[in-house]
């Protein structure tokens, strides 16, 4: 896939920097660094990833100074070794030194989201399967996550509360049962929109492929054998996706009741961070 | 310590609320409950945990909905077990809905941070030791993960490039050494700036002490032999700080060294999340 | 459906505001009217139409002073008469003057907008297909224009660029046929999104229904003939949406080829405004 | 007149972009359109008009990727005929297809004000009159609606309450009379801000210049006799504005009283859009 | 006059708090004053003045703390005496202390601008001169000196480059003289729209009578004499204004003159502080 | 010291050019002066000056049209002579005048500030004692008159209320004493923050030194006589700073009593601006 486009990604970064610079910038660089010290500096990987946040390390530096020459050697999505050197920075060394962190904050948090859900994707090879993330993201990073679930070799669910309907207890609830809840979204969504329906059951399954009105139907944790049954009784006229209780080793026997795909919230919350840094 | 204002929170609360909220709101819920239900929900805790984020989560609920009446239960800093209820939120049904992630994910991952760090420095309790974070947080929640550190039972490291000097190796070597960049720094700073400069050797101790001008020196992946040598030659005249390789089992050996501060970026790059759940 | 909150609208109205107090706000009422002068003002309808606006203006007044009363008569999507009082503002007068235009020029151009819709979804009464909108829509106010075709009986396209996918001409080309652009777009696209393909002939339907991997397709300035020839060879396979020359007095003919969708850009770009007036 | 600097224009336009690009960006041509696939497109005319929009247009593709090269063709405020290009744009196919519906959007909706404006403009050639504009501006759009006034040929009201004095009759109402307001303005405004006071009666009008302090009364929905009676009285000594019931076929009447101005709220709330388009 | 809508100085309220608060908030009275201590502060006088900025500070402490009871005791525009108490307020001594500075920094700059124009203006009672402002501001601060001017009895230029024609001696120079650039602006500015211009010499104004489309004139460093001449040949048919070497001590002989108006540009960039204390 | 990076400068900058554009920019000359007019301006000192402002003057040329070429001819922190051309702009007319009050606004300012602190500096040399700042700077320029202290040579107090810690009597009434605010102040604050603490007395000058945890201690409003016992009793074991009623000719007296530094608002508040003009 080609980029996001950097205007989309500006706003994010340079509140970052802003940030990390804070009231009055990098006083030690600047107190102790002469200014027109150049240098090339290489960020590197120090351990074996699949990189993210290439894209955007590179926009910070840009941004601290459109004059640093800097080059993304390995782009996001692809494998990395230990040593590896991940993107060159040439020029000022106030300036490199400057967006250092906020570069290797964003990159070793994305890096880790792609490589975490690079496992679980490979994991999943040779089945029909699909790895997918959750709305459970990092308050003003969620596209970023995103971007990095997709670099890691997953799917995204829905990025906002804006771009699908996903019915859960709750709205069931407040509907009024399983009808009247797919009846009220038929009345006011249109064709340009996905709905899925939240089932901890097989009644309810039959609810929902008798009132129609769905295209996928999330299982909410399920056993393995209720959702073969349920992937069955569905026979293709639903997309299907197993939730909860989501760990790299289930993801087999999982895959095996025939879902199409599988979320995970922890691809986002809890991926961890890559060990990056950067030497001059 | 008294809450930070929610004026300072307020623009990042805002901003994630309407990364959550897309394009057109929560198109669920307004299409399937009706506009005028009003209903009773409790954030629960589904683990034992030290909790952060409650200030932060409140916030949220009202800002998506003023009318919301939200009491938070237990105090950020605080400890709670399985099946707490830290935040009660009353009224519209429609408004709870549409905070809730939000307000899940700023609670989850912030009392992750003060969780660990609480066990970081309970590990800790008994000696002088403190446990204090780095610069290696969330871009755009460095004020939150710092205050987690603190509900945790952490220090705070400097927030920003802006507001102390930390000299590590590639200002010593840009400056030509430790002497020239300490004076430098001299020069440049005054009075209400704490200056830290990083070191990797006892050779490089002896002239940080003689030179002068540093308050806290920062032991860089040294040993434990070498660290206790080094504090033992400090003998009270800086602060000192042990960095590198740090992890829970690790600490209490290191503590023996007699150092006043131990540092950890995992703290805020790698804490994970709480499992936290809206009930309604 | 239940209102977006108001937060997500508040950007949009007080930027507004400010745009009109420009910058040094209403000299006029300042200098002439005493800052303690409390009346009763009504915005009214001076012609027949379908509302919407009406959270809106009524955020104006509430944006430029939270001791304005506001009350709104009439509700969103609601038809109004002339001569109707749709919002009642009561105290400061100074205050009122100072929102007056804003708010009438919210309302104003989002009631044409329903009241068009409106006029459209009327004469589509009786048959299953759906008048939707595009996203011909003025630059800053895509929400509140999106909301004005749901208040006038209409359905919402999708709201941007990422949120649905629409393969046009330039799409196929650049992807080398429909084949190709199909399989590219699963490959990287997921459950939550849909997706729309649009054609301008028969035989590009055949290979779009062969393919698969849409759920939607577009007739792009189609005779009726081919559009009804079209429905009958989807067969309830495919969601339909005309699109093109799309009048008032062609939405009957269009909806006897049995499409479900007809897609007008001139809801939002060109349907004028209602006369409305403030009265004290 | 040169243009405004892009700089106060440049808010406007990436909020615009923003808008459309959504959460993620265009999913469609990310997916399908090569990342390094290079064209020539042309924005072009598919109407008669006088063109306006053009600077933001340009804008907007080169906000949205400032390695596109964007030639302005036809020039804000000049006439163009159907299928004119306008503008041209040669470089990344993702980026120009990313940018073309915000830059479609502002330049049809902004063309057509200033088409209707030249319609109106050249309605009174060869009278004194002027056309002018009012405050029922798109909110949000002011800025480019007022240039759009300018290049059809007509000319500005005041821009915000802040940069005129205008006292309509809430006002008079409010300050007890034409005498007392008139002095109060005098009191708290100086000499850089023209006062304009809107009147309904012959009988009002002599007052106005009894008291002095205005320097434009405003006939407000008063008949051609009456203004033409007025335009007398007056003598030059104030400048004159019709307004109420302005249409272009009563142009013509309405400048035979003697009017300097004649204000229309249509030429922004009912333009219209001129249909325009982008081929690659 | 009524105050301004706190609406239009919450933007620059809120970043002065923000920079204030800096990237954690106020570390002091967080760590040692009882979250819950409440108090009531007085903001006092410690010398004679004319106030301003009493809504602006006011607004500080509401925006720090919605629950603190803010009461302005002495209005924008009135003279205090030292000692006097400004405003009262109640609440939290946490919040009490984290706005003070913010607030008295608003507050002494701008009543030390309206102190300085009311010595102005005392100064130029029982002649018909007016004091006004220039364009000479501080950053950011334009909309609240302007009040402040206005607070000290003097009257406003121009708020920007936008709302008013200012021609000066670059422009004639590019317009190729003084009919040229006349009939440029008439061509272009509308009738609410003051246009003035700079001359320093007789000649000029000899010319620009005769051209006219100006009605204001500004005298650049003309002597007392020249402008007396100048006043006598205008008669009555431009608004006439002084510029240059304006001090306290030549104000009464340049308005012997007759002028309209002064200029200064002191009063907004070097004005001084006022001397405000807050006490417990 | 190497200069700020631009990006932590341009929101202050771009926000000073939007106030002085006002709605709709320079509608002067843009409607007399040539689009396309060139020429070479130079911003020049009328009088002997300590420059500061000339980044933030540059920045503002470039963020109003990046095509013009501005060279930097003295840099931040020199002394300049009455006539020296300080920048050299070259390039379009239109966007220099555009640009030429912003510039001009914040570049006179700012010198202000330097050549005032400069003046301060030489008074203490040949001594060991520096002057410092406070918070009494210019809301919204904390910064930029943070960075004109250290052009004129002085050094810069804390930034803001989180960068460091400053007791004053308020704090130890509310914490009930020099010991406990001390004590609570250690059980909150890490090593990176320097704490500071406020006396007016010797006899709390022997609680400060007995309790410990204070680095600085500042004497508020204390006779010379008191101050240089205080310093004879500290012995170097805190620093200094001497504080209230500073004026240039008494600097030399407060010095010799040994403090480390002297404050003063003055610096900030009251500098007054510096003579300088922009000529074609």
């Amino acid at each position: 896939m080609a980029n996001v486009p950097d205007v989309i990604l500006e706003p994010m970064v340079r509140h970052a920097i802003m940030e990390d610079l804070g009231a009055a910038g990098d006083v030690t660089s600047r107190a102790v660094v002469p200014g027109d010290a150049q240098y090339r500096a290489e960020l590197r990987a120090r351990q074996d990833a699949v990189v993210s946040g290439m894209q955007v390390a590179a926009l910070a530096f840009r941004l601290l100074d459109p004059s640093l020459k800097v080059t993304v050697l390995v782009a996001d999505g692809s494998a990395c070794k230990a040593g590896d050197t991940l993107i060159r920075v040439e020029g000022s060394v106030v300036s490199t030194l400057a967006a250092e962190r906020v570069a290797l904050n964003f990159a070793a948090r994305l890096s880790g989201t792609a490589t975490l859900t690079s496992a679980y994707a490979r994991a999943l090879e040779g089945t029909k399967t699909r790895i997918t993330c959750t709305r459970k993201t990092t308050p003003g990073l969620r596209l970023v996550e995103k971007l990095a679930i997709q670099h890691g070799g997953g799917f995204n669910h829905r990025y906002s509360l804006s771009d699908a309907v996903l019915i859960k207890d709750n709205h069931i609830a407040a509907a009024g049962g399983i009808r009247p809840v797919l009846e009220a979204v038929q009345r006011s969504v249109g064709h340009m929109t996905v709905v899925e329906i939240e089932i901890d059951s097989l009644s309810q399954l039959d609810e929902v492929i008798e009132v129609g009105g769905a295209q996928v139907v999330m299982f909410d944790n399920m056993s393995n054998a209720d959702m073969a049954e349920a992937v069955g009784r569905i026979d293709g006229r639903l997309t299907t996706e197993a939730s909860g209780n989501v760990r790299l080793e289930r993801l087999v026997e999982i895959a095996a009741t025939g879902v199409d795909y599988i979320s995970s919230g922890a691809l986002t919350h809890s991926a961890g961070a890559v060990d990056l840094g950067l030497d001059f």
